[in-house]
């Protein structure tokens, strides 16, 4: 007799395991806080919680590219193609673009299951897109399109885990996905550690040694996972740096995953974003040399497109057989929605110069990513001003990972309070400020250090009273603490 | 040196072997027909190809719901809102509806993630939809959107499946998306078997029998999948069955994972769709009795919108620290697509009467549901007519599950072939005809019995040249096999 048959101690052990810290313990005590503001307004020292705990931009009021926009509503209600009110409302060449989408689906049937890889045009257009931007061909039917990135690492996780001998490298601090989807397929996470003092450097001498000391305890690694540009760090890796990787994997013989979402978050003059393909094939290297996949997605770049959960994974290197067992996987689930597709295909294939659209899209991507650039710069000296506190330079992604070195009688209290030091930190900052930012421990750090996450995207024109908040707080944090 | 590192022989074996017939190796020979066809329309006795594989309804031609598709393009690009034209364009209520659902998400944003669970006033809607539908109270955070039901019925045997010594009981035949899961996450699936002479009904005496044998073999069978309306045995259940199953879970501590995606799909005057939480809850048992999901999707009924990848599940009886570790999971995809949470809610909360789209939507709904019910019957009614072949009922759901018994000489033929029978017959069905079913072996059967999934979703103007097909090519084939 077991009313409820289900107990903490009978579940999945893997799922106890995994961890999530983006959408955390941190998160659900803002969710809670925020309910409170709502029915009292006076509960607490702010006016309302401010999410910088994840790369969401359009919930801290970035808007969708135009463009865009009118494409997916012209799909979902393909009946006002013809009339001449939607010449009024929509761009002429959002109407020819949706029209021609129309066009590549079966049927037109944007309510049906798509081919489990995504509607074939859409990946020709795509695979178009990804040959443009890199210089090297593109088979479509390397590219499996999905309901954002995630499903698509989850997928590689899946094919490649046997078991908890088997290994993934993955960088120190790393995009919690990763951890999260390893512990899931019962695997084991390798770790190799960036370099922060470096600029969070990556180091083949590093990726060496984690290897030989995991093949020492019997794991086979399987899988290098690059991230690139980088989160939680931020940095854009140089194209030497590629190349060393790419041989590494080679010669090692293990699959390279790159994660390249945030290939259009690039800030600095000085560095530019190179996908893996490239650099592999301008080495020469092609199929029979290196396995890689490539993870894109429409949530992060300019175009933020988080809810859409539109991407895509361009897999090379395969076997046919290998390949067949993916396309397996991806049938399981049918195939990713046609929105999320559609949108994919719009943002490797924007308006281009000449186009109706151009100027304007040209204009609101322009004035976002500009915007983004200033608003890191911004908020990584606001960082680097505040006592016991190095910040990274943001040169991609949306994040800035600033290193926090904690008195003493904080580390104490931590201890007492039974969580991490810089959960300590993040909990204060957020009960005091109403600012919502990740631990590091949630990404993983060097032991003894201790760092925060916050993106860069809350709106500009309230970056500086963010950064006063922030000041007082952290004033005040080390002044109770101070030894 | 692998210059190749992945192998099938070194890739995850529940991978490998994980099935899905649903878009197995007939549709996959479909694909190859379909593409010669375009590339020469004279390769084929036939000039097109008939998917009758899938519940894809649109992709048949099947067309929307307008007002769904009214208020998901006004959600997209909510800019036009406002303006005149779209007065024109669209009705008034879509755009009233619009407005509601966009003044529910935090900052209009339907480009940003919502909350791991969905956007809380979406789930408010599906809550009061399905108040209304059972006449019991429901918890909006007892909810999980999701992108169609697949990934809920992951999260599922996810979160229950720890070794190869858990078990589910699932019907047998039943849809390959439990099978595959379950082979996915390394349980045991426990069969119970339909009984197809009696309308394909479910005994508990069977389940009971089932259960005890997997019992006897070390399994510890955690949950019961009941699929009502049955998929692919289209069978509608009696309420007194149900309250048998609901009683049988209880008594046994299993939770029952009821997939309930044909809700809106019964198409005889003598059956009626019953939640199994309408059920149990009338049957006076609460939270603390039972542990019970439901799944939906806005796939299926009427509205049949299988790319806008939309659903929900609905779990109840679970405690606080199992449902956190739900969350959790969850979250590490962040959040199901936008489009297909609103979709979801549409579905859950239609046009109602006095709304200025009511009564073409109701015109729309009906049309499309009188029209299955005939061709539900006009197929059953040929298949009854082919020698050998014995058809269910069409009470539910979107398939027909013929049985055919196949002369020996076709038994022999298909084990030369190297193949089930009935995937030989459907093969020689699809070369001669261009008609694509499933083999009954991909969704189970009672040993030596051969069954096809055929769906009734064929445009109801071609379902009498499609009998004229069917019925010539079986008459070619058993006179060809005859022994």
């Amino acid at each position: 007799m077991a009313s409820t048959p289900i107990t903490i101690d009978t579940i999945n052990p893997k799922v106890l395991e995994c961890e999530y810290a983006v959408r955390g313990e941190i998160v659900i005590l803002a969710q809670k806080i925020q309910e409170e503001l709502k029915n009292n307004p006076n509960s607490h020292p702010f006016d309302e919680i401010l999410y910088c705990n994840i790369g969401n931009p359009q919930s801290l009021s970035q808007q969708p590219i135009t463009f865009f926009r009118e494409v997916l509503a012209l799909c979902d209600h393909p009946a006002i193609l013809g009339k001449s009110e939607t010449r009024v409302l929509f761009s002429g060449d959002s109407i020819k673009r949706a029209s021609q989408i129309l066009d590549q689906i079966p049927g037109r049937a944007t309510g049906a299951y798509s081919h489990s890889q995504g509607i074939k045009g859409l990946r020709d257009t795509i695979a178009a897109g990804i040959e443009a931007r890199d210089g090297f061909p593109v088979d479509p039917n390397d590219l499996f399109l999905t309901d954002g990135a995630s499903p698509a690492v989850h997928m590689m996780m899946q094919l490649l885990i046997r078991s908890k001998k088997d290994g993934i490298l993955c960088p120190i601090p790393q995009y919690p996905l990763y951890s999260a989807s390893i512990a899931l397929h019962g695997g084991t996470l390798v770790p190799y550690y960036l370099d922060e003092a470096a600029g969070w450097g990556m180091e083949v001498s590093e990726l060496q040694k984690q290897l030989e000391s995991a093949k020492s305890k019997g794991i086979i690694v399987r899988a290098l996972v690059v991230i690139n540009p980088g989160n939680p760090t931020g940095q854009v890796l140089a194209e030497k740096n590629q190349k060393e990787i790419v041989d590494f994997c080679k010669r090692e013989g293990l699959v390279l995953l790159a994660d390249e979402v945030y290939q259009e978050n690039v800030y600095v003059p000085d560095k530019q974003f190179h996908s893996f393909k490239e650099v592999a094939r301008s080495m020469g290297y092609g199929d029979k040399d290196i396995a890689l996949v490539s993870f894109q997605s429409v949530s992060k770049g300019y175009y933020g497109e988080c809810g859409k959960r539109g991407g895509y994974m361009e897999i090379t290197g395969f076997s046919p057989e290998i390949r067949e067992q993916i396309y397996k996987l991806a049938s399981v689930n049918l195939c990713s929605n046609i929105s999320g597709q559609i949108l994919a295909s719009l943002v490797m294939n924007p308006p281009k110069v000449g186009d109706e659209s151009y100027d304007s899209y040209f204009a609101e991507k322009n004035a976002i990513l500009s915007s983004l650039a200033r608003r890191a710069q911004k908020l990584e000296d606001a960082f680097n001003g505040l006592e016991g506190v190095s910040c990274n330079r943001a040169e991609g992604a949306m994040y800035l990972f600033p290193r926090i070195v904690l008195p003493n009688k904080a580390l104490e209290a931590a201890k007492e309070a039974k969580t991490a030091p810089d959960a300590f930190y993040a909990r204060r900052l957020l009960n005091a400020t109403g600012i919502v930012v990740v631990p590091g421990s949630g990404f993983g750090q060097v032991d003894g250090t201790w760092h925060i996450r916050c993106t860069i995207l809350p709106q500009e024109d309230r970056i500086s009273a963010i950064i006063t908040r922030l000041t007082k707080f952290h004033t005040e944090f080390m002044d109770e603490f101070r030894g």
